[in-house]
């Protein structure tokens, strides 16, 4: 498939105050994107790609001639993909307290000089919606279609709750309304290991060892929700990666793969935002803001498509149900396919195929 | 319910090396253990209760008048209990490689006078089982009923494979023949966070500071996989526990809990045993052993009880099943029953009147 080719993350300067739903404000918000297509006449073709838990402004070809993979979601974005970047403008950008040039606990305080860590704000989806909103605004975007798999997931929703005059398609993926309690749980152990970190020093670190320790237990956790049992015993069974060691060591083929995914993290992670985004993800929930999902979703005219993945434990099913069943309950437009995988949660980033022929169809 | 009463812990010494699965050798071996009712003269009315992860041999009862709690499966165990101590002798005992009392790393290494630490052996369920049979042997027990939930489960299954001549009856209860891909992660990121602890020293840290907050995170890993996601949601749900403090200290009820879970583990357990003990669960395969588990059972004449949770994620029914299946095939006498519980892996702690009526027939 063709490719978007060499994009260049861009940065757009909030001019404004952004003030949080903690009431605490922001100066000087900077917000890294990447975009795709043209914007046409009308404003009215833009896909707004909300991104997951530790994804970035990059998802679709390369910034560099020489980068060895492209963008995150490239299966999904560019020329006659998914998101046909011949026929929209498609843009994704880094969330509100990432790692990845949008202003997050690493940035620098412009009062102090200093990195945030501790000191910045605990934010929520909505405020990195609200963020979000204020690019698409710069861009000159009229009509919206925001999308999202995961934690983009939850932001596609907020987006529609949010602005219902913008967005007129939401396509959510892998998501739910709300974390469950055992979703929570997962973050907390998490959080846990990077906040008792020695090295974690009250966030304080920059200049310092980071907590690499505590993020990749971290990671290592959120890989196993990431997978399913099934695909666990698909890809590793019960095999080791070599023969018995008799030591506490890495042995198993699952324990190389989470290792792996531990060692590689921490080098592209920052652990105050690990904490800061988790913690978007366990406050999030409009049901209880207001009142129910269809009291959330009773302004919104979008059409809505839901997909779920049959193996996934963290999204399931039912929580994407509960999105559906709100929508038809008030009478909105909303389509619901469960794709067979068994990926588990991490299907969203990798069964492009069924993805495609359903947005595509969704989308035209 | 009555009890049994006050109850002490007994140590017995092995006079003989105990030779490992590993090859390696121990030498002054010494078992916790616990005994409730009374061997009959033909000594064959025993019942060995094999304890999971964490337990210990105090399994009923109070070691003291002024204990608060009683042992860990009193529910079960006492007159007119599933476990009937008017008609049984009733024993239990810590594993090795345990920290409450039987040989460990936490014990002085008789060479060195020193704690072994990461000098002690890696042991497996066979390990343990094969200490056991020596307890056993000197109890003067002729014909024995193998019983465990969860890891004890496992040391049942060794039993009947081990000491056919031995073995009458055995009860497997929230158990598989070998742990899954998904199993073996959960454990491998605990045992992470205790190695990548600095307290940990490389084990030897019995002088010093202990490694508790790698100890407290895999416990917390550990009790997020011994409830089910509906027990965690009827417990917590999205419960705060005051009101949200935006920030990330304990916010969520569930967090709380596993804070709580996690602070008070750390008093009663050694991190190295969780290492070793958790290791010896990995390792368990009769399946791969024998080369099936028609195999591994061919020379038992037992007659099985194998009893599942319906929200049991952690050792699942379809685990329970492949034992059940293959006794089937080989013509062994099995009973199987799924009980609808939502109280996931837990549940065999827990739910003690549905599996008191079924023990109690499988028993008589």
């Amino acid at each position: 498939m063709e490719s978007v080719g060499i994009v260049k993350t861009e940065y757009f300067n909030l001019d404004k105050t952004l003030t949080l739903e903690s009431g605490k404000t922001l100066q000087g918000v900077k917000i890294a994107y990447e975009t795709y297509g043209k914007l046409n006449e009308k404003g009215d073709n833009a896909i707004l790609i909300c991104h997951a838990l530790t994804g970035d402004a990059h998802a679709a070809g390369k910034n560099n001639e020489n980068d060895k993979k492209p963008g995150w979601w490239d299966t999904m974005i560019g020329p006659n993909k998914a998101f046909d970047t011949n026929k929209f403008f498609v843009i994704c950008s880094n969330v509100l307290g990432g790692c990845k040039g949008t202003t997050g606990p690493s940035s620098i305080n412009p009062e102090t000089g200093k990195e945030y860590g501790h000191s910045f704000p605990v934010i929520t989806v909505e405020d990195m919606v609200k963020a979000q909103y204020e690019l698409i605004n710069h861009l000159g975007v009229k009509k919206l279609t925001a999308v999202g798999g995961s934690m983009g997931g939850m932001q596609a929703i907020e987006w529609s709750i949010r602005y219902p005059e913008l967005v007129k398609s939401v396509i959510i993926i892998a998501a739910a309304a709300r974390l469950s309690a055992q979703g929570i749980a997962f973050n907390a152990v998490g959080r846990n290991a990077i906040l008792f970190d020695p090295n974690f020093n009250n966030g304080d670190y920059y200049d310092k060892k980071h907590p690499e320790v505590g993020l990749s237990i971290a990671r290592m956790i959120g890989h196993i929700t990431y997978l399913s049992e099934k695909s666990m015993h698909k890809k590793f069974g019960r095999n080791f990666k070599d023969k018995p060691i008799f030591d506490f060591g890495v042995d198993f083929e699952v324990e190389s793969y989470l290792d792996y995914q531990g060692r590689i993290f921490v080098d592209r992670f920052d652990a105050n935002s690990y904490l800061y985004i988790t913690k978007a993800v366990d406050y999030y929930d409009p049901i209880s803001k207001y009142g129910s999902l269809e009291n959330a979703f009773s302004n919104t005219n979008a059409k809505f498509l839901v997909i779920s993945f049959t193996t996934d434990w963290l999204f399931s099913t039912a929580q994407a149900k509960e999105i559906v069943n709100s929508l038809i309950k008030i009478d909105k437009n909303v389509s619901f396919i469960e794709i067979e995988s068994p990926c588990g949660h991490d299907a969203f980033l990798l069964e492009f195929d069924k993805q495609t022929r359903i947005i595509k169809a969704f989308l035209t």
